[in-house]
């Protein structure tokens, strides 16, 4: 049994879908979640700001004492994991490897698509992986820029023109290239899974990858003792509005405030 | 004269649409910019958090000697000006108060609509400085959240059925109570100008706020000696990409290329 906290962090609502899934497979867990609400998004910002906000969101997690951490971010996995793991005494879990193992899973006719932020598709991190694992692969890339302000405007319901239009947009390519598989490689977007689901149609899987860096959380870590664990929440931004909002991602509401820090005094 | 330069600054890019102006109508001026790219957009965050970020780059414009501070951005002038200037032993001009004071010039009905980012409207900044100066005035106001990603991602066209469905969604009801002048309260919107007009059609003047903040600064401020100005770009991510975009804002490309600076190592 190790009853000590898994920390995850985003840059800011998204990984919640991650600690949703955490929730329900392993509520024994204490969970110290921080959302980078100052900052939000990290997906259109440079690879060298993006691993020095991520070092500052890990040093601030690191104030507790954390069995492992998970990145619950496309932006921050695609670019800076490698940086991450390599400072870190404990196991650092992103969600590019888990997402990608995932969909080698599921796909039959071994054509895979893969959307993100603008930073996460210029990075190659899901498509470099996928092929080193199955050289044979076809991987088919599309950055969604507009993708993640509408999730966080709530813009997210069939029928808005909006979005509908977005998605056909990003999406028509992957779908004429007949992929079967489609990773999301934003923890954003399992928020869009209904339109996305009816725009690609039933014959293409969707991979949600926050939920599946829980789940590889959940296969690597020992887990903490019984009972229901608790999860504390920090953020750079008004706890309030990210309350607010936070209830659409863990589909329950957050029953203890989050608390406000000052994420740029940490790190180097 | 005084040469000392004009600081500016913005979240981002839409403050180069006042700097346009000001090249324009002071050549000579040399002027520091600052544009938030690290951080942008603030027009989502809490005024606490737009407090403290615009307080940053008031001390990173303050390591240089200027003659004045023009803040062209709606957002940190309609929640933080009066907050600035009274720790300021400079001038410090926003662009409210300028933008209104023209729209007042221009209404011949007293019906005006104000667009602007969410925190701009939900301070109530431009409503209350057009009804302190003219109480008969009918103001109509919308938050517009997505045209600021919008505009970041190059989508200003006419013929784009997104930023078409969205300018029709938010602009609606400001049609229909028959304003106009329209307050383009973000100077990111101006580049939103011609869907913009052509939804609202020939009778509503559209008034940028950026510009009026230049004219405000032409009007109050002893000019500089002859010659061509110098204008310095600072920014808090990648200075290549910033230039790439910044062409569209100013009409002309950047010759200097941006520096970069780590702006939470400035001020309080």
């Amino acid at each position: 049994m190790d009853n000590r906290p898994i920390g995850v962090f985003d840059s800011g609502l998204g990984g919640l879908t991650a600690v949703r899934r955490l929730h329900e497979a392993m509520p024994s867990e204490n969970i110290i979640y921080f959302g980078d609400t100052g900052r939000v998004p990290y997906g259109t910002r440079s690879p060298e700001t993006i691993i020095r906000y991520a070092r500052q969101d890990v040093s601030f997690l690191r104030t507790f004492e954390l069995k492992a951490i998970v990145i619950a971010c496309g932006t921050v996995s695609s670019v800076a994991l490698d940086t991450l793991a390599a400072e870190s005494d404990i196991p650092v879990i992103g969600v590019v490897w888990p997402a990608c193992a995932q969909a080698l899973r599921e796909t039959r006719n071994h054509r895979v698509g893969v959307i993100g932020t603008s930073s996460t598709i210029r990075s190659g991190a899901y498509e470099r992986m996928l092929l080193t694992a199955r050289p044979e692969l076809r991987v088919f890339t599309r950055a969604c820029p507009l993708f993640v302000p509408m999730v966080e405007n709530g813009r997210v319901q069939r029928g808005d023109v909006v979005i509908e239009t977005l998605v056909r947009e990003y999406l028509s390519e992957l779908k004429g290239e007949g992929i079967d598989t489609l990773i999301l490689g934003c923890t954003h977007y399992p928020l869009l899974r209904g339109v996305i689901a009816s725009y690609m149609g039933d014959s293409v899987r969707l991979v949600d990858s926050g939920a599946a860096a829980a789940d590889a959380a959940r296969a690597m870590l020992i887990p903490a003792g019984r009972g229901r664990g608790r999860t504390r929440y920090f953020v750079s931004d008004d706890p309030a509005s990210f309350r607010q909002l936070a209830g659409l991602f863990l589909n329950e509401q957050i029953t203890h405030p989050a608390e406000l820090i000052e994420i740029s005094a940490y790190g180097a």
